[in-house]
């Protein structure tokens, strides 16, 4: 069976939407932006047409590519101290002359809807309430929750470590009572633990797995995003060579996100989530 | 072959000594002791005398069972403050009306040789440098680096997913580029699993590996400790159900730590690593 990024997104903007209706003083995510990359101005662009069509504030701050450090640092703090901005978030990435990590422990951690900060990532790693979930791992875990799909004592394996998707996600996995493993680039057996699996989570960027790799009936959640030589969006699962269409590869899988139209939505709809979440609730997993 | 932490923690308390000596400033360890848990006191005056074998000055704060909240805090601020200070460790458990998560985040990082703060979790996890490393798992790299043990590339599993060993010890040996998989209470299949592991770190606190279940040659760290109906320290290692005697048990594994005699002292000289450790340098692993 399909898991639907497209439907399940679409419920919970609707749910989003209905609940700023109702708030008095509305959310307001403020994006920084520093140079020309051209998919980082897409994604800008979308996360702040989806906010707005939520009724969600929202203020981009866009800065050249030669910005100085100092004056990125400015920004934010000055976002930091505005009590109208109830989120911030700093699109990467960022120019090579920045230092990132000094970007990143900047954010207010109440205001980090990202959860990039140590002090976010670390209570979320200590079993703390962190100010926000990670926006990708909590898109995935919506999906999941949205199909019903058991997670406890499932072995469930991660492919790739990134900050952003692979080890917040195995940290959210662990919470969930799974059974983790984090595969990378310098895994010597990966055919054998992804075989191993009962949910597979890719996120390599690359087309490292093939249906058949796979153990019939598990569930693999496609987080990968890349375009084949035909500028066509792919994902990380490279079923073209063991199976004629999609609706095939559905039928093999228990469960399966497609690309697109799985995690990319989720993870914009998670986005928002982190946007009118009220620190003091815990309702951004009970949301559905 | 042995993983002969008595031996390995010798060296490296001997090597701590001289460079204490040589220093002007002593680094100076304070550690807080709340109530009577008799295995803490014992913890807590080891400590104290291996501290203060090697020169560096140690003072413990005693506090009686029903010291509230707001005392223990205090108490902490106080050393936060206080700049001979060098080092804060506040001994676990805590007696039950003690918010450890309060007390924990009250901890200046910079101090917070434990390596429990959000702060130091957070920026193990996205492989920033935190102010220590955590005590037991640094502990466990520095017996396997000392022994040439090799970890990238390698399937490490860990068991037990605690905040102080099994979870940061997943975080280290992922930085370390091996690939790991964490089980735990509701692992489904923790023996297939274990069958697959190069590696294994065991931290149940309960003998659940027995030495059949293990891949003839991998690698076993064993960092349970609790006491069998004799009264006997033991391991998670369940090895008199296949052997007569440990000389067995080390022929048949590629690499084993006893316990008593492995990880344990390794932990006491890794808290001490940290003691002595200068924030800007990154020494903490290459000491040996």
């Amino acid at each position: 069976m399909l898991l639907d990024g497209k439907l399940v997104s679409t419920k919970i903007l609707e749910k989003i939407k209905d609940k700023v209706n109702k708030l008095e003083k509305k959310p307001h995510l403020a994006v920084v932006l520093v140079g020309n990359d051209a998919a980082s101005q897409i994604y800008v662009r979308n996360k702040k047409k989806t906010a707005e069509s939520l009724g969600i504030k929202s203020t981009v701050i866009e800065l050249s590519e030669d910005t100085s450090e100092d004056v990125v640092l400015e920004n934010i703090k000055k976002l930091n101290n505005d009590e109208d901005v109830s989120g911030i978030l700093v699109q990467m990435p960022l120019p090579k002359h920045i230092n990132k990590e000094k970007i990143i422990c900047a954010i207010d951690p109440k205001k980090d809807v990202d959860c990039f900060t140590p002090e976010n990532v670390g209570k979320l790693a200590i079993g703390m309430k962190p100010y926000f979930y990670p926006v990708t791992p909590q898109g995935v875990l919506l999906l999941l929750d949205y199909y019903k799909v058991p997670i406890e004592g499932k072995h469930a394996v991660v492919i790739g470590r990134s900050n952003i998707v692979g080890k917040p996600m195995a940290q959210m996995l662990l919470q969930r009572n799974a059974t983790v493993t984090i595969c990378h680039s310098k895994t010597e057996n990966l055919e054998d633990i992804i075989k191993a699996a009962d949910i597979i989570i890719s996120a390599a960027g690359k087309k490292v797995v093939r249906c058949k790799m796979v153990k019939n009936k598990a569930v693999f959640v496609d987080v990968g995003i890349s375009r084949d030589t035909n500028g066509k969006l792919t994902g990380d699962l490279n079923w073209e060579l063991d199976f004629n269409n999609f609706d095939e590869v559905v039928s093999y899988f228990g469960r399966v996100s497609p690309v697109p139209g799985g995690v990319g939505p989720m993870t914009i709809a998670s986005l928002m989530l982190n946007t009118i979440r009220t620190i003091e609730s815990n309702e951004c997993l009970e949301l559905l």
